[in-house]
């Protein structure tokens, strides 16, 4: 099942207030989507998350794919029931990963050759298994393999990997099967070249996805020409459809991104931080070892109605970390984690207004 | 505030259904207390506690006096606030600490110089200085700096020791000062010497405590020669006090020593195996790594009614492990001091029956 509904648009920008209907309940747009790399929003249980006010969790294919493997989540009865989530899931293209993480040992038309970062074994990653894999998982959105060329890349190869991308889009519409639950975004990439993002554009929407990620983007190269290639891409990409950000999460590209109409957004920063000591606040990040925060009772952000910030206090959790204390990433992230939730609670009011 | 009651005896043994009523609310005996050696019980939540149905955590005098240091605890407003939790807190002496974990440099009637086992630093424990530590700490029930000597240990060192037990005893009372929480325990030693153990006994008593603590037991002798000291010593304890046999916490031992009449206990043992990946059920412990667990998607233990059992599987907890992710640990701890906690409430039932 699957339905997006804008119910609302801002009077000034392009942002709208939206719905996805998903087989697993509704995602309130615009949202942010946690990471649940390997089937775990990291120190996190799905009861926290569903406190903190998430809607949707994100799953990355290529972890889950290599450990503990897309048929074992099958024979558990899928993703949700896995891992114990009963919300949405989306579960990326595993193309980003496979990039990033792994050694390539070949690629070409056909997918990817690699060897795995957990124990150097050898898989092939192709636009049908990618999509088997997600089907497996049953997750309420999947998406296609995708080339996410690293920043900078030459023109030429950017070139190519657009159509690579496209001939990929196709293949996974091919292998793509109605489960009932699952539904198949497109994704669109581009590199840095305005004209090869709105030509991505253009070939991807016409195979005729019901919603697109935009990929590539956050990928080292600066702030500005990131800002340029959103804003031409979505152009091309059409307004009814829901949008998602991949891999982009700081607070200021997410309301950059509303208010050219993106809808969704994932990316590890506020849970890695959390887990590395670095707690989110209006005023910009902080790091609980610092010496100042010793004797420091007050909540980590005054302003926060989280559960670390209702009952605990910097000096604690400093204490936590100085001593290797488990509870100490556990409260970081709940409290990260709330601050982009509620982020997003106060950017969908603003858009209201 | 402090008041023991007994409020039920068993026909069968001298086990006994009690109440420890302090100011941070009532302790059903007999009960088991997870230990939250530096102010938290790793990886877990005050609030997953109470879901648990822990009544009273332990926290360790050696580690907060080190790490943060009692006065920041004070300053904090005492360790319940510190630390978030509300309930009921036993801190222990600390010597059983400063012996097994610090470098001894020095131990004499007047204390113990040593240095830390965090960074080297040298401190001095007397008797004074760790009741005023534990009147910082504000914790409900405390316990006075003891010798715990090693087993096996010479008769002769076991004599000498329970005789400064004796006096370090006598120099608590004397700086203790009532706070309107914190009640102050007495420690009884003796080594594996049965006559020791009753004169340590008899000496400790007639210092008058409102309640003792029963040391240096579970600390590498045989099973046999602990149940047959903790028999011979508990007979000259007085009936009516409460009493603490500290750090013992395996099923078996816990059953023996309730129907002696001893009240509470403390281990670090469920959590730590938490930890490292061994859960409890009822035919013994289990280790999640196992091959065997990789596609069984039933929970932990079928009887068990925590939220790891009723929301996971084996295989997903497994996976959790095996990629090194947080919530394996924050699961299995859940389950382990879950399963302390019924077997609590069982052994309860089974006294009143």
């Amino acid at each position: 099942m699957f339905k997006f509904e804008i119910i609302h648009r801002s009077k000034k920008t392009k942002a709208r207030i939206g719905r996805i209907y998903t087989s697993h309940g509704i995602i309130e747009t615009p949202n942010f989507i946690p990471c649940g790399t390997a089937a775990t929003v990291k120190a996190m249980t799905p009861k926290s998350l569903k406190e903190i006010g998430v809607q949707v969790v994100l799953a990355n294919t290529y972890h889950l794919y290599l450990r503990p493997g897309d048929k074992l989540i099958r024979s558990a009865g899928g993703l949700h029931k896995f891992m114990g989530w009963d919300g949405p899931i989306l579960t990326d293209s595993g193309g980003f990963q496979v990039f990033s993480l792994s050694k390539i040992r070949k690629i070409d038309d056909e997918g990817v050759l690699f060897s795995s970062h957990i124990d150097g074994s050898k898989h092939k990653l192709t636009p049908k298994s990618v999509i088997e894999a997600q089907l497996n998982f049953s997750s309420d959105i999947i998406m296609p393999l995708d080339e996410c060329p690293p920043y900078p890349s030459k023109r030429s190869e950017v070139e190519r990997s657009i159509l690579r991308t496209e001939k990929w889009a196709k293949e996974s519409l091919k292998a793509y099967k109605d489960n009932g639950v699952s539904t198949l975004f497109g994704i669109v990439q581009g590199g840095t070249y305005k004209d090869l993002r709105i030509e991505s554009a253009k070939r991807i929407v016409d195979l005729g996805f019901k919603g697109f990620g935009i990929g590539g983007l956050s990928v080292k190269e600066p702030k500005d020409l990131m800002y340029e290639m959103l804003s031409a891409q979505i152009e091309h990409l059409p307004y009814e459809a829901p949008k998602h950000l991949l891999g982009v999460g700081y607070p200021d590209d997410i309301k950059f991104a509303v208010d050219l109409g993106i809808d969704t957004f994932d990316c590890v920063e506020p849970s890695r931080l959390g887990r590395h000591g670095a707690f989110l606040t209006d005023e910009g990040k902080k790091i609980i070892r610092n010496a100042k925060f010793t004797k420091d009772f007050s909540p980590l952000d005054k302003n926060c109605d989280c559960y670390a910030c209702k009952n605990f206090s910097r000096a604690y959790i400093r204490h936590l970390f100085i001593a290797n204390e488990i509870l100490g990433i556990i409260l970081l992230t709940f409290h990260n984690l709330r601050y982009m939730i509620r982020l997003m609670e106060n950017i969908r009011n603003e858009i209201h207004c």
